[in-house]
């Protein structure tokens, strides 16, 4: 058998962290090595996630007691809040370069420092590590992902809306001025972090936009669609908040350009994804529910027509916590360590 | 103390049925004279609903029993599936013209007939009564209600986007050809129907859009958009379902005209509403959440700027139950039978 | 017109606070002339609770500011954390002995104060207040509650286990060791407290105990239950966390003593509340379900034959944040100054 | 590569159906070889189950379609309405009595033929099969559902009751006249059937007991606890519904016996359990919450003391759709192929 990768999972006491351990523990091919979580450091992992309370794991230790020259690591996925993952990770390369990384935080996402001090605030970092970080959207960029020591794992909103949009864009399909993105996500989107906002009853039974006009993911949506179109693209996007855990669902309003139809746009989709393992396009005319890839590392992408002539609405919907995140960082580990792409991430919906 | 008004609600095991229930117990000038229900004729209304095992109500009978020459009634609400109504509306007025009646079905909603048969699939059954048909949203209509011996409630989705467009396009401030509505509705907007996309593990924990591209609301929103702008108006609309009882929050995407900007619209929104009782525009930037009119008769509307210039994103909330159907149906009833147009839609929402 | 009583709410930030306000608005004889909030001190009520946007409230002050001797309230109701409450009503009872108090914490509730120390590990701070303090379970202590100036308002679990109860210990026709309460809550029960146990993805589409063997509540319901029966009761009661907003619901399993039957149970309860407007009895058989009381001040019993011989088992839901706290807060409100009993809480169940 | 056993899905259209065909896609010695649904038959899965869209699967077909004998299935999972099971079984053994089959319906659960009939209200109607089924909880009876040629799966409710309570039944532990079961499942529970109570209004936000008194799961109770006890057991059980999709918890209140404390009955289930892939006892005095096994095929068992002397309250928690159902039924498959017995049921739980 095949030696096993060694892999460190940082932030292992969030979401996306032990989504991370789910999935790693299935995979045939790496073993949890480390996990850590600062405030949760000489806790059991199934003291923080009981659904590992049958299951040995490392223990969880900070993340500045880690030996990083000395721990063996192959790969780690940073799990950790975004703006104070952007030092660590300095240290982490500095201390063992030979360590790949695959980073789920908004640090290492825009090639661009200047866009990055814009949005967050603050200027970036680590500038010269943000020139050799790859943009993790393993569809659009598998070529240069495999050969990447830092991977910047895309957003789960815009990995809902790169996916269906970036072929139409590439394809110069559809009118640039005129897209009209409206996403919705599940709760985990939001992480585990403790706000009023987040208690469950500021969330069941009901329904709200939030960001309106101002959201971070924009930026990610900008950097992409114009790097697709070959100049400025900027969108309208509202996020939205949906009474559930996972999935998110993006209805996307889109103009033909030059006469192509609603059915050309699908036959597009459905081309520049045949082949993909993680991609699906519904038949013309069906649009996806989040339920139906609900723990899967899945995307199902629909088209419809709209009823205004040359319109047409597509709908894309994933779970935000593994094609979103954590399924795509395995995706993107996988092209790194050379593995099949696919494994560890061959697990159906959990439905209902 | 002023004599109470005798009231027949035909359809009362549905949820619009139980809902004006509800609304007119607490009615100081209404008496519940008449229930019906077909398949449950015979029963207690607390056997089809316990919330109401502790109160006094007149047993269900079927509508074919009832002597409407005789039941003394001022005023009938139809909460009956759409198509059987105009048939049942037609045999009142013809035994019993005084009651006057509000039908909260779609069957006398649109003026034109010939769309009725577009839309529906057959002929109007009682096109004369059409005629007389007063469409019911009553900050638009107010004037003709108050004289309306029938009026058409108006649809939950069709309100929650009325409200905030009607004055915008009466203003002529916004672009005409550019108006994307994507609309959320939580499940009693489906009623109380069985059907195998009902059943709870269908809708929890998921989120989807139905009925793309051609859903019967369209009508609808057609026929009041056009009216109000003067010439033919068609816009996109995507109804989504939320995995929550009630409530109704659409999000609108327009562009101002003639350079008005976001803050403009949200002038002539909060100059139309000022004196409304039941539609209550928040401060610029802030958006409703559903859960904040749940179980009252308000609608919500924010205005926020969009990030590409000129473009506004305006958001609605209502209760699809109550100002979505039975509690506009009460406001109706106030106007028709003379009382003040709160009485009995005082109850603020109940939230958490 | 008679005149308003003037009432004040500390702790209107909190979930049993908006609710007193929400019953409070619908009151024909009160007036909210006092909302405090301390960590909200200066916010308008509805940037703290947006259902109230449309309208107008007194602005949120911090109890420090509060002159008691000038405010000319009638009555003030507590609804703030377990522990601070008995300072805070020390000092209005020193500064204003006029002022009645509805208290809706847990320090009043214990009459005997050493048991208070037992359970909440301090001694009591103003253990001659207890004295005066009235356990404010209306239909069990009516007659006192009229002449009290300070009322402990039961907790939501207890009085959901004490109503269907003490009826039957009272009469002496259970077997008082075998009592087991399996008590069932929503969130709300637990405030608006910020944890991470209470976010929504710890709480949605999930089900669990907590507290096994060791609840607070457990001091309240040993002294009602001690005093109905005249000597000592322990009961064995669990409370479990259901993933909705409102609704206690306890099933409860108790043995019938010298040959009383289920159907002997369900009799003395019937007739224990035949005259109470908020406390229903089901037909024999029948067991109630939390969302047909939600929102309303109801509580409805239910009584069924056990399978094994003279057992019965008995059910009873409540709103916990109305007859579970504020509505039973306004109830005994309603008698401290002199109101009809059920004024302002005429609502029936918001259902669906 | 060892050959694959060809596995036949009846009632595919179903959630048991569709839980065997997602842990089926992932077992390593399985292929699905004919998918059953015969108000389907003709369709695809995937339009039935949409999360199957990107997967090659088997076209639906009637039961009446099959042609057994040629069909070279090597075993057959039954997931149809209980009732019809029995005569479908009888023809399939008469026409293959090679195929070995697993029944998920209730069927064939009791060894007691007068039993079934009492219970079931008519006489079963292969009677001479019952003769040879087994019941297939695995932790219970592994050895002789090793050489079974048909197990009758065991209901969900029943597992986890059975679980936590056989053995310390079986090691004389507990008092048997005082075993209270309190139970609460998520809906999926009651199958994919359309009804009034099911549709999500009617479930979602809120909470009840139904069945109180008379469940014919006891019937399985009573069979598997007799037989643990050689003595006739009868316990108090009462099953509630939670608004949500997956899960069981079972609260349970018992007696030791001969002195026998809580820790004392932690013991036993811990010794019983050690070596058990999917029975995790969590430490004495920790409960368990449904989430944390929302998926697997774990159930977790809790301990704690009540704080009545010489009483505890054991608390089980597990999935039905997998522990309760379909997981239960792979475990079983496993033996009676002579697989790994955890083969295709290694995933941790989905949470959040």
């Amino acid at each position: 058998m095949a030696k096993k990768a060694k892999i460190g999972v940082l932030g292992a006491s969030g979401y996306t962290g032990s989504e991370l351990v789910r999935l790693l523990l299935r995979h045939p091919r790496c073993e949890i090595a480390l996990l850590t979580a600062d405030r949760r450091a000489g806790q059991e992992m199934r003291s923080v996630f009981p659904q590992f309370s049958h299951i040995s794991l490392p223990k969880l230790v900070s993340i500045d007691g880690v030996n990083w020259a000395g721990a063996g690591l192959d790969l780690v996925f940073c799990a950790l809040p975004h703006g104070t993952t952007q030092d660590v990770i300095k240290r982490i390369v500095a201390a063992a370069p030979a360590i790949k990384i695959v980073d789920l935080s908004a640090d290492f996402r825009l090639a661009d420092v200047s866009a990055y001090e814009r949005w967050y605030g603050h200027a970036h970092r680590a500038p010269e590590l943000q020139k050799q970080a790859v943009y993790g959207l393993v569809e659009v960029h598998r070529r240069t992902i495999r050969h990447a020591k830092l991977v910047a794992n895309p957003g789960c909103y815009t990995s809902c809306a790169e996916l269906p949009l970036i072929p139409l864009i590439k394809a110069k399909a559809i009118e640039l001025s005129e897209i009209v993105i409206d996403a919705k996500s599940g709760m985990t989107g939001a992480g585990r972090a403790v706000k009023e906002t987040m208690i469950f009853s500021e969330v069941s039974e009901g329904f709200h936009a939030y960001g309106v006009g101002h959201h971070r993911h924009m930026a990610e949506l900008d950097q992409e669609f114009s790097a697709a179109a070959g100049r400025e693209v900027i969108v309208t996007f509202t996020p939205h908040l949906v009474p559930m855990n996972r999935g998110i669902l993006s209805t996307i309003y889109v103009r033909g350009k030059r006469g192509r139809t609603p059915a050309d746009l699908h036959a597009i989709l459905s081309k520049y994804y045949a082949k993909e393992a993680f991609v699906h396009v519904l038949p013309f005319g069906e649009t996806p529910q989040t339920r139906h890839v609900r723990g899967s590392n899945l995307t199902f992408i629909g088209v419809a027509n709209d009823r205004i002539e040359g319109r047409a609405i597509v709908v894309a919907a994933l779970d935000n916590l593994v094609k979103g995140a954590s399924g795509q960082a395995v995706q993107n580990m996988n092209l790194m360590l050379g593995f099949l792409e696919t494994m560890g991430l061959e697990q159906v919906a959990l439905f209902p």
